[in-house]
């Protein structure tokens, strides 16, 4: 695929118009919206009003005049078609983690004769602490990790939760969330997924699927911001059996009856617990607004198109000095492709320096995210002619792209 | 005190100077700063530049360009002056509520033999909510919740934490601190408290008072924005021997290096979960700046005489129609003053009508909290004033004062 080839594909592209709802610098090629989406172009407009407007001038009546109050459901209720679920099974929340630590804590407590938490080794570094901060909660718990073609056969009478990250964050190879879960199902244990690499980036259905349970970033392929508020989701037959561990006033019945026994709020919304920010979710509010009238099949197909363009050049160009780390068919993988070099941190570093922006996980992988909403093929292809040309020329083997530095 | 003597006052008064600091609409007498602290005046640049610069042109990078990812400490350095604790004492993360419910339960780990919670009738709610949270996680654990003044006669070998508010939500009274301290250490208790209404309103100092554990709110007294992050503080003693419940990937000893075990970090960053909302930071960033130079003796002494101006203002004035619900002496109370009226809701919206805005608790509580740094004499005589009138002329007995709305 030549320069031109992409463009032509770019012009005949029925998701180009949707990078205007962006602000990407120019001369960027962006491929790590799977660590921090870009900028939604409505979201610094939606972020002074809210400074200025709400928080300024109406101050304290703004919980009513603006609804702040409703904000986390009204949001969430957004993100429903993004994810396959109806609005009143999310709820937007605390981070990611603290989220997890909720739904899993809840989980365990929901089957009570169960002592094993089921995860796959590799999973994400927080999907496992938390899980192991739960296990030390209750001595009975323990946390079995295994390989991922092992996790249906590991599941048994004695699997309380299985939890899972939709798609990896290093290969970005995907679960097939469905087989999973009716195994799980007939197990008797609970599902709990992740879906901070999959939301807002392939076609979720956690109806479909049968998920229990979920949770997900807002600042990844949701556009939402750095350090975003993350999102829940609880299937509506579970609602009334599930108990958060961390009950708050925002969760309450009736918040401000300011009782002085817990009682829980009907659906979703005892999964909150303080006073969520209100900047942070008008925010959140912009980025999920950049899926608007766009279907998630068309996100999908798109995604499988880029990611698959930039996999086949680079393997063309220089497919000798790389090794990909993301399964070949589009299909088995979210919205990124990995590949591993020895030094493959100097050449990131070389990368960003041309302005051709992923990112490393350690010890060897470079991660190139394509979000289907901004991403073109331009991009895919200028990615793979620029890592091409950084390794030809060993653009990388200079002491400045390799200092480390505190993220990666 | 007359309309004049109060704005002779405020020529004198040597904070007044600090009022330039935050954009408070013309005309309103904003008496609510502990529920929303107003809008610091370098906000609106603040998180535009975050947003736009940082966010916007510099993306990822900016974890390591802005030091996105030192912001929950260097601001928790801030605030170390604010509430007399170390730097190193101190970490902004997630909500109050969720912070609570860390440190509570890391505090009954850490007094294992021991199966009372300690509290407060009349607590928060959240506090009380996060506590009969974690009593339901280890069923050996009770709550106990006596009145205020059993408080230090309740503590027993059985006390395994005692969690206060520092200044009551509805009363403003204040506790002394340091002596329930000695009492809960003497009895070998550990203390918690709950800074949300004393933070930035009084001199706190956690260093002298012997505290053990704190938490705080973002968004009263310290103007950080609706739905501000919290602050932890953990004394410099018991770092190493408290263990989070929740442990996330920033709370790692080494988050970038992604393995698959949880070691906690270093002092307060293990009080770190998942990723914290950069433009929530950012906001309270602002707000903290706002305290900059001034000293928090010079905070509580105007606090005082503002309470007091106030107090004594509308006792002269309509002290027969109204019930003080606060201390009366200005050395036993925060910086609020709460009056009770059988018709509290629709008087507060009366004046609230008028651009005098306190809130309401129910069932009879109309609460005026004054922000020292903003608030002036003139603002207090005002407010009495303007009660005073309410009241004479029953301007709240109309059917549009006494709809109650979601968020009082």
């Amino acid at each position: 695929m030549t320069v031109d080839d992409a463009r032509a594909l770019d012009t005949a592209d029925p998701l180009a118009f949707a990078r205007q709802r962006f602000l990407v610098p120019d001369g960027i090629i962006y491929l790590d919206g799977n660590s921090l989406g870009a900028l939604p172009a409505a979201a610094p407009d939606a972020l002074a009003r809210t400074i200025s407007d709400q928080w300024g001038n109406d101050l304290i009546a703004s919980w009513n005049k603006h609804r702040w109050i409703d904000a986390p459901s009204r949001i969430a209720g957004k993100l429903a078609p993004i994810v396959g679920a109806r609005p009143d099974e999310l709820l937007i929340a605390d981070s990611t983690s603290i989220c997890l630590f909720k739904l899993l804590a809840a989980a365990v407590r929901a089957r009570p004769g169960r002592s094993t938490i089921l995860t796959e080794a590799g999973n994400f570094p927080t999907d496992l602490y938390v899980a192991q901060g739960v296990t030390k909660l209750w001595p009975h718990l323990t946390l079995r990790a295994v390989a991922t073609d092992e996790i249906v056969s590991a599941i048994d009478e004695d699997t309380a939760v299985v939890t899972l990250t939709h798609v990896n964050y290093r290969s970005g190879r995907r679960h097939d969330m469905a087989a999973i879960n009716a195994a799980a199902r007939e197990g008797g244990a609970l599902n709990l997924w992740d879906l901070s690499h999959s939301a807002g980036a392939i076609a979720v259905d956690l109806e479909a699927a049968g998920c229990d349970l979920a949770v997900g970033c807002g600042y990844k392929y949701l556009n939402g911001g750095p350090g975003a508020p993350a999102f829940v989701f609880v299937a509506r037959d579970l609602q009334g059996t599930l108990e958060t561990p961390v009950p708050g006033w925002m969760g309450h019945a009736d918040p401000f009856a300011f009782v002085a026994d817990y009682a829980p709020a009907a659906g979703m919304l005892q999964w909150l617990t303080g006073t969520p920010s209100i900047l942070a979710l008008a925010a959140l509010d912009a980025g999920i607004d950049t899926f608007a009238g766009i279907a998630m099949a068309d996100v999908e197909a798109k995604g499988a198109e880029l990611t698959q363009s930039f996999l086949d050049e680079v393997e063309k160009r220089c497919g000798d000095q790389v090794w990909l780390s993301s399964p070949r068919d589009p299909a088995m993988r979210g919205s990124q492709v990995s590949f591993a070099h020895p030094q493959g941190f100097a050449v990131m570093q070389a990368l960003i320096d041309r302005g051709i922006v992923g990112d490393f996980r350690a010890p060897d992988l470079m991660r190139f995210g394509f979000a289907p909403l901004y991403n073109s093929y331009s991009d895919a292809v200028g990615a793979a002619e620029g890592l091409t040309n950084v390794l030809a020329t060993r653009a990388w083997d200079q002491p400045r792209f390799r200092e480390r530095r505190k993220v990666t």
